[in-house]
């Protein structure tokens, strides 16, 4: 032991018989600490509440003209009530559990105890952060969750059965699976199950609520012909798609790196810096594997399969940003690009109507990112994977498959014939997109 | 006492002696707390300029496709012009005033002094932040109440008739009244007016300018016909609209989180975070109350009314986003929502003519916002908000009034009847915001 | 010496000798700083990535909707291989050279040594930051001047070859240019050249590889005409034009802020601040000098010069957005917005043709930029700087005119004619942008 280390040693010594922690001679201190944790929380909480827009944007061109109103005002309503379940029941049935425990407790109304805890006597900032800006960081992910059904159910689900999805989605369904392994639950203890920042909990989750209610629901009239065509009904704006796409990758540097949940230690800066360096080089091999398998399958580049590619990618990542080096990164987002490419036609072929290509993405991707962990994460293990990928995907399924079917047989889910032919932006808002560009769209099937 | 408390306190009072405050065991330092700070104005500062893009956008998809290069053109302009008067004049007029004064200084360029003060022998960071980062986060403040009027009077303002008022209103009109309660003039001093992020100091602002210009302009051609008939004149985008909305709800986190001013200490972090999942949460309900309203209401749910909702839900929780509960951050923004829908068909009976809706959405939830500081803020009282809010309303709808005349009668503010037939983008800028879609819109009224 | 000074001189000398620096009364500690400097290369990262949707947005609004899907494709694809070639090459190579060298090392699959470093005992944060925040600062750089590129070659130049181009680039090209500069290399070491955040070393590099491939490739069919005439082709939406224009601005405070590369001190803080305003103040006054040089010159305001001449002020500005003034950086930006005006009506003089003006704002304006350097800024000399321009402009426009030829005269890089006719998106995509709008411009020229 050299003289430095005896001199510090004895501070921290002499300080800690008072209670305190070592002075910060070149330390982060802990209210400095409490305000970078807090500010990592807002800061990624808002980009990944940006998402809400992509998903909006990505949706938006890829519907047709004639729905593209409704998906907006679908986007918009399902983002403000994540934001109220959450509030009123989702927050406490996800994170009031009991370690290894399988629910949450269902107290409503969560309300943070900061200022409390602030105005104590010697108040020492061992939460960590503030206690909201968790909340808000959660929030924001639950919303993710829910636009994900959005997007495959589009041009044929009627809009206020589909809110009640969400409600159900966002207060009950996500909340309970999330508890599992993010609240310390069974998942998390008995099976040492591993999910950074939600391959399975977030985008399996809705993918998996998407692809039962795509199931449900049936697909969109004409797609399917009775001879086995796949009749292609192009989305209207691909600029659009587009934009989506680059905002959900701009958010996911936000819903990743947000994950590490602190930023007040160097190594956590360094594990931030190398989740977002992951993230984006799994989304940019999504992009180029995707690209160049769409080449070798259909002998040209698609747009879509390229931009769900960086989906897929981002998806791919998701459960592991942090451990892979960039070039392990490289390959799990490439086989997450080809995933996307391989899985599109397969959904075509069983006639599952998935409208932005989002059961590909999100839910094939998803699981692919969680089996991968081991990969680079010593702590995680094959089976533990796989018992969390299948516990949480027959969860969400089975009840996401009562909730809709409850809902197709009471009040229903799906549009008139005739209203889908219309369009539900004239069924439903009675108003049009596009009012001014050719027919809006409406005259066409 | 305890020992803790006996060691702390002794090394703090030692520490007095020599003008020193007490060493960063687990606290923020100064300098540490002048980065923090600086860099709050700096995030949201860069949140709310994005605002800009998000009225742009939403201005875009609510005017018919003749005007939209139009509107594009005003909303760069407005936010460029907007800075350099600002620099130019605004920011000492509004700032640069004596503590219950009536008007600040009427110097000229404005200049940092950050380095001179850095350079200073032992410097302690007690100004807080870097001054150039606070003139920055108010500078975007007083582009958004400029944003603000341009989609009111949209469609049939002259585009240099329109930006010689935006210079007036941000070099002139904003920062006198700002410097009323923000400067720490009169209304502070003697009302304790409170108006924490500005419901009533940027969106009532924006508003009245708007109302007034709309009366004085007059109403579209053809929107009013004579025998009391409204004509709808749908905008040409929805999905723009949809993405301005959503980029107006994320920039809101950095417009109510910014104005707290401070990210040094864990009371700052706490009350930022709680302020953003106000802001979310009033959002939220502002979209949901819409949505029911224009439910019940019209018998359908309406895109721009839920929109406008989330819009009128940010307005009104901007006054107080602090102090309220989550809870009443619900019903606040609910009422918002409400106030949107109720005003929208009152202002066409009027038949004052607001393109996008910003009267309802920016002026009256502005109002209302500023009303319900009392309910959580104990400082305010329901008088002095009323003071506050009529003094502002009078001041910025007089002084509006007088350079929209003065402009009326003299370069004229108001575009010729055929040109306005024909499209501002065709008559102004001679191109078409939509070249080769349909007719451009530009045969239509 | 007073008390004070006597008393925390002493403190630092004994800790001095067991090897401490002084502890944090009220400065930053270096572990803080180490995670505020690898937060400002974060956050200003997912700025400058945003840059990415920005260009994707300008130039799917400047092209005509018959090349919209092909030009979405290209920026998606281009920003990712961007990220790959620099974690393959690029980073290496620009960053591992020896100061005062001609080039870096080409060794391959960057990886980053943060884990190890940290891991070491005693620690010290001296390396300033994450080494991985820095790689991707720096590869979101590199994307943006490949960026440049594809909005001057569009709606002619293929698919693949343009993103063999983009992969020569962004692996090569631009890594070594910008050793000479960022790398310490001879460019700085012998000349002082100095280019703060990239007007030569980033936008004059795209410039000038586009230049030289707009002059290889040739002009769109029909854009001049035998008899001298030349025929306007205007961009299909000029809301999406606007929209990247304001998020190419947004990311632009990400740009040159985090080119300050340090945020762990209040100097730090006040130098971001101060770029942020004189960022801002340039592209404000390039923008109001472009509309009344327009106005001036062509009789009318036009919209895609205001944009234009907001990036050109951003663009001139770049070079030294740190020690001007407020002032000064109004008069750089307005003369990058004048540029603007005045470069594009003579490239079309020249017959290159150059889609989106990315000449005139990237190229024109970066020479500028870099030349006003020692107005405000002693440490450069004008003969320093035109070494500068002269030398990068020659070695990359020899180098991008040895790639674009090799290619010309292998796979090819123009479209066929009668491709180039139907328009790229139905030739190489087999997919429209916009298919129910019109006839998504397929059948014209």
């Amino acid at each position: 032991m050299n003289h430095k280390q005896l001199i510090t040693g004895l501070i921290a010594a002499l300080l800690a018989v008072v209670g305190l922690s070592a002075p910060a001679f070149a330390e982060v201190s802990g209210e400095t600490a409490y305000v970078l944790n807090t500010l990592l929380f807002l800061m990624c909480g808002f980009m990944v509440m940006f998402m809400a827009a992509g998903f909006a944007m990505l949706e938006s061109g890829m519907v047709r003209s004639k729905n593209v109103a409704t998906i907006c005002v679908k986007n918009i309503a399902l983002y403000s009530l994540a934001g109220l379940m959450y509030y009123l029941i989702g927050y406490d049935l996800m994170y009031g559990i009991d370690e290894g425990g399988y629910i949450g407790s269902f107290s409503l109304f969560w309300s943070p105890d900061d200022a409390a805890a602030l105005a104590e006597e010697g108040a020492n900032f061992d939460a960590g952060y503030a206690a909201t800006s968790d909340w808000f960081f959660q929030m924001v992910f639950v919303a993710t969750a829910a636009s994900i059904v959005s997007g495959t159910v589009a041009e044929r689900v009627k809009l206020w059965p589909f809110l009640i999805f969400v409600c159900f989605l966002t207060a009950i369904i996500y909340p309970i699976q999330g508890s599992w392994e993010w609240g310390a639950g069974w998942l998390d203890a008995q099976f040492g199950f591993s999910d950074f920042a939600g391959s399975t909990l977030v985008h399996s989750t809705g993918g998996w609520a998407a692809l039962v209610g795509a199931i449900i629901i049936g697909a969109r009239k004409g797609k399917y012909t009775s001879d086995g065509k796949i009749n292609p009904m192009p989305g209207s704006s691909m600029p659009l798609a587009t934009l989506g796409t680059f905002i959900l990758w701009l958010g996911w540097f936000g819903f990743n790196g947000g994950s590490q949940l602190a930023l007040g230690s160097g190594a956590d800066a360094v594990a931030v810096a190398n989740i977002f360096a992951n993230t984006n080089t799994a989304a940019a091999s999504g992009v180029v594997a995707a690209m160049i398998a769409s080449q070798i399958m259909f002998k040209k580049v698609d747009l879509t399969m390229a931009l769900n590619g960086a989906i897929g990618g981002l998806v791919s990542i998701t459960a592991e940003p942090l451990a892979p080096t960039m070039g392990l990164s490289v390959i799990i987002g490439a086989i997450g690009g080809v995933l996307v490419v391989v899985s599109v036609p397969l959904l075509d072929k069983l006639k599952i109507d998935d409208v932005v290509g989002a059961i590909p993405a999100h839910l094939v991707c998803g699981i692919w990112g969680t089996l991968a962990v081991p990969l680079s994460n010593g702590d995680a293990s094959f089976g533990g994977q796989l018992v969390g990928i299948i516990a949480i995907g027959l969860f969400v399924s089975i009840a996401s498959a009562i909730v809709w079917t409850v809902l197709k047989f009471t009040i229903g889910v799906r549009a008139d014939e005739e209203d889908e032919v219309m369009g539900l932006d004239r069924a439903e808002l009675g108003m049009e997109a596009y009012p001014e560009f050719g027919s809006g769209g409406s005259q066409r099937l």
